[in-house]
């Protein structure tokens, strides 16, 4: 067998005791960890540069070669060069013929260029075999071998054969290979690694939109009414009366946020009389960011949790309680116990610890290693059965700390309604119509619909 | 190279550019959800269709022809039908002779049918290599891309070759495939998705009739005693105080009854003289779901832990300690402060605050990805060392928090002992056995057993 | 084809309906355990013993024979023999030559012999192809099916082809094979089970030596001094009272450490003037291990909160609050509200709460499933600014919530600085350099260096 044909005998299984030589264009930061890590598992590794001077840096083992010549030795070329100097490829076309030429690069904004970095090389060289990957690792993770960050490489191209040889390489060098399809994903594969938590925006922004609100809605009414009418100054509220408000506030609405989109799913759906239409656009964006916004939810409420258990070591509830129990001794009196209160007190501190409760554990089976162990069904199981558990105890909650205010006429500050009842308009909707839905009269056509069955026909076509 | 013959050239490596096609018999959601999958990874797809036309819902770039052609156009095609209409495939059985048929299906219950539907389909289509496999993935995840549950695709079946065809098929999607063995595992992987965790189930009901049965028990001591002797309503107790005595109880004994086991093990090992002989049935099943039971003492911790912290802000004790403050004021005397009583409360709750924390911390490395980056030897140190450090600290918290009631005659009411002296046999009996097997004399038999040396060699015959 | 040349034959994936059969040489624990899931997963089996007679300990199906002849039947052979055994099979190098030998064993101490296993097993046997594997996987996993420590697979080995064959059979078990290249690795894979947290040594060791020193010192400060100057007995205070001073000092000293080795970089950096030269050894030792020293900051952060959270029901907290309480009633007086202290004691706290709830964050995100589903950039935003904003409260927490004492001379005793001053040196250290270092003419220079630009390029010559 003629060892010159490089590019097919990659494939061939019988080349004994020896990887493949890999080429590496470029001498930079990234290029050497590679060429490091390549060498590490066993491969031998040539770096095509301009000056063919070896440098201290380079790995020893390594040859420095011409950039033609170093192609020459290699099937599988990694191109480990800034966009801007790709130009410099053309010319070699014919040497790179036949070649899989692997596109590392990334860019430094979302949608920089109007094609991806992958697919100007594979227009610039056409006779290669263009795959894109390795752009989501760093060069300090690749050499400190603490790849805390993704272990995932991402590869596409339209080779499938020149896709395989790479995804060996990435599996050799103890990576995850993911195959993401033909070279046109590489436009999302090189977007990846500039995202910032894309799926966390919309929780994050309606978040701090409604934190915002509520916090000066609370400040009014806490803080500027009792400064304006009764002249006292409680501005120290902001540190933790005001938080402790806006957090229980904002965990429950996003929380009921979270399996509103359900529920107007299926009315849809029940309208409609059929599945086999695509919900409105917002609907599938809002269903896709659920678990974000569970997981936002579950923020305010352990921030809620620490806020309400710090409660009586802060100096103004011990100046309060003492207070009062002063005054008592003074006037000689001693108050009896009130059970409905002392009922009530333990009610709603024991529905909102169970309701914590249920909301941590539905935050544990989100974690993608624990959520990889359950099957679908009990994914559902805990995701839906319990999380309206969650739901319906954590209103309950809500319901009985303030219940009694309702009817209270001097809770109604400036003729505006507590922060908290309006706390409760999201998740009491919520649990009203799901609750008209699980009706059997309702229930069974919805079920039906699912099933595939369709009330027209006609909609489907 | 013939292209008609597709069965075979599956496995040869050589076709350029393109994935083999794959064929779907079915156009329903997971047919469908399927197919774009696939087509997204490069696959050509035909549908197979009772009436070969297409839908607006079957993704642009798929051909829909009758099952027949279907079926010639590929070598894997995958059944996305209801078992119950799997018999139309055998007047197709002579064009499937050869072919690779994957068993998507999944039942309702259980061990519906007596064969599974994969070796049903076997036998229907004898020529096929019947491959089992995707049951455990929902059309939802597929088409939405959220794989929140599981990525691990379990794939079995009796040919090698075909089962491997559909893994690389499984990868190339994004998914894990588990090789899962010959066709008969084809039942186990359809009971799967079904199951609604199972190894939970012993540890849950356990719990649940370890609760009822504590609850009752504090229930009558703590609100029928008083409220019959001593005409008092403590019914409130219901909600917080009742709960925050059954919680730590259960966390105690079931954090005893995960190490309960090895103990017993140990036990049975000395006396046989050998670790060649079987364990009884029912401690095997129990070591298989001690981490299920520890997560559940875990979780009792938790909330003993929640409902411990929210003691003062609970308007019963505000009432209770202004009582008595009062009380102290108006009879004009102020206690000194008792040491030895400080030494109690502030050692009772330290040691559980360390207790709680190594629980916690026993809970986060049997997290799967943290148990995952763990070798052996640290697994089993954590698991073993400081899961008995947890029990010695969470027993001797129960002992000094409570140790003072064990002589006092007026804590024995109806002459039943305080529930949690109850809570104390199991660990107290686990550790004074465990302290007596790693004695010298003892433990040294027991290494030697479990390094394979045998007492009386006839048993292993 | 010849069926016997099984050496070959492995790699012609022609061969219908079977996989290859694998030969285990010993029938130990470990060697029976592998023998039964090889056969659950498909492989013929065959045992190598020197008493070829069939235990009823050993799987049914397999076969037992002669070394020699159980060599034979196959092309891999799993060595499950301890290394003081090995030189049975140096007679038999002729019938092993070209064989796959499997070494899987394990010592009882690191670095134990000169040469790894493998590589003695190697020398042995010069004509086989040694690979190593199944290592750090235990007999009782295997069994019992609950791999819940490692599905890592190490392999490791200088014939690729045979490491290929042996990361299938890896992966048909359902184990993950990492490959760690040439036999060289085999110490290391080799040592690999046996250590304890390693990276987790210096951390843990820091941290002690900080705790007992922390310890000591308030013991001295807040026990000892008031007993010998006041006549006071404290000694309870050795419960929570100092565990509570000592775990918030070294929660925020070693989150100070965990950034301090970034700005030493940059300093280094700077004056170097160019990134191409390695940091000292120290430095590159400290930040792989930064992740752990955060992490043990977390453990005391947590420890820290629940010791605060339980002071409400402290029996002396209890105590001193109701004899206060009483003094102002018997002295007949009611003292106002502080609004500065209320102030001040709001906002330590909910600075302390934000910060918590951040350094939480930052340990949910180091979690191998959660940082594997994150981008380097999205690692980057939440160790590197969360980070610091975490350093930012929790240095800001204690700057409030002890600034007080800074200027009281009556909080020097015995001239020493209270305890919590010392534990600031680190964290403002860090946040001033860091201050430093982002204004924009130090910034610029530095990430240009970091972008490859050298200052005196006869450095990297």
């Amino acid at each position: 067998m003629n060892k010159n044909s490089s590019n097919t005998m990659a494939l061939t299984p019988n080349t004994p005791n020896k990887r493949e030589t890999v080429c590496i264009f470029g001498t930079g930061d990234f290029g050497r960890a590679l060429g490091h890590k390549m060498i590490q598992s066993g491969y031998p590794v040539v770096f095509g540069s301009r000056s063919a001077q070896t440098s201290s840096l380079l790995p020893k083992d390594a040859e420095v070669l011409s950039h033609a010549e170093a192609a020459q030795k290699a099937a599988v070329i990694i191109i480990a060069i800034q966009r801007q100097h790709y130009n410099f490829l053309a010319p070699l076309a014919e040497i790179l013929h036949g070649k899989v030429l692997v596109d590392i690069s990334n860019n430094l904004k979302i949608n920089q260029y109007p094609e991806s970095n992958a697919e100007y090389l594979a227009q610039l060289v056409p006779g290669a075999k263009v795959v894109k990957a390795f752009n989501t690792v760093s060069a300090w993770a690749l050499q400190s071998g603490t790849l805390d960050a993704s272990r995932q490489v991402f590869v596409c191209g339209d080779d499938v054969e020149a896709k395989q040889m790479v995804m060996d390489i990435v599996r050799a060098l103890g990576l995850t290979p993911l195959d993401q399809g033909s070279l046109l994903a590489a436009q999302e594969i090189e977007n990846y690694p500039l995202q910032l938590f894309p799926m966390w925006k919309f929780p994050i922004y309606l978040s701090l939109g409604l934190t915002a609100f509520f916090f000066f809605y609370c400040l009014a009414l806490d803080v500027i009414y009792p400064y304006i009418y009764e002249n006292k100054d409680f501005s120290f509220f902001i540190a933790i009366s005001i938080p402790n408000k806006v957090c229980p506030i904002l965990a429950l609405i996003l929380l009921a946020l979270v399996y509103l989109p359900g529920v107007l799913a299926a009315i849809i759906q029940l309208y409609r009389g059929t599945k086999y239409r695509r919900f409105p656009d917002w609907l599938d964006k809002w269903m896709l960011c659920r678990k974000q916004l569970g997981l936002v939810a579950l923020a305010f409420a352990s921030v809620h949790v620490l806020y309400t258990l710090v409660i009586p070591i802060r100096s103004y509830v011990r100046w309060r309680i003492s207070s009062y129990t002063v005054s008592q001794a003074l006037n000689n009196k001693t108050s009896p116990l009130d059970i409905t209160n002392a009922w009530l007190s333990d009610s709603y501190v024991a529905l909102g610890i169970l309701g914590f409760f249920l909301f941590v554990l539905l935050g544990i089976t989100s974690l993608p290693s624990v959520s990889n162990n359950v099957n679908w069904r009990e994914f559902r199981f805990v995701q839906s059965k319990l999380g309206y558990l969650t739901l319906i105890l954590c209103t309950a909650h809500t319901l009985v700390y303030g219940g009694k205010w309702f009817l209270n006429p001097s809770s109604y500050k400036w003729y505006l309604p507590h922060a908290y009842m309006l706390s409760l308009i999201v998740p009491c909707a919520v649990l009203v119509v799901k609750f008209v839905l699980i009706f059997p009269c309702i229930d069974k056509p919805l079920t039906q619909i699912r099933q595939g069955w369709e009330r027209n026909p006609r909609y489907s076509a």
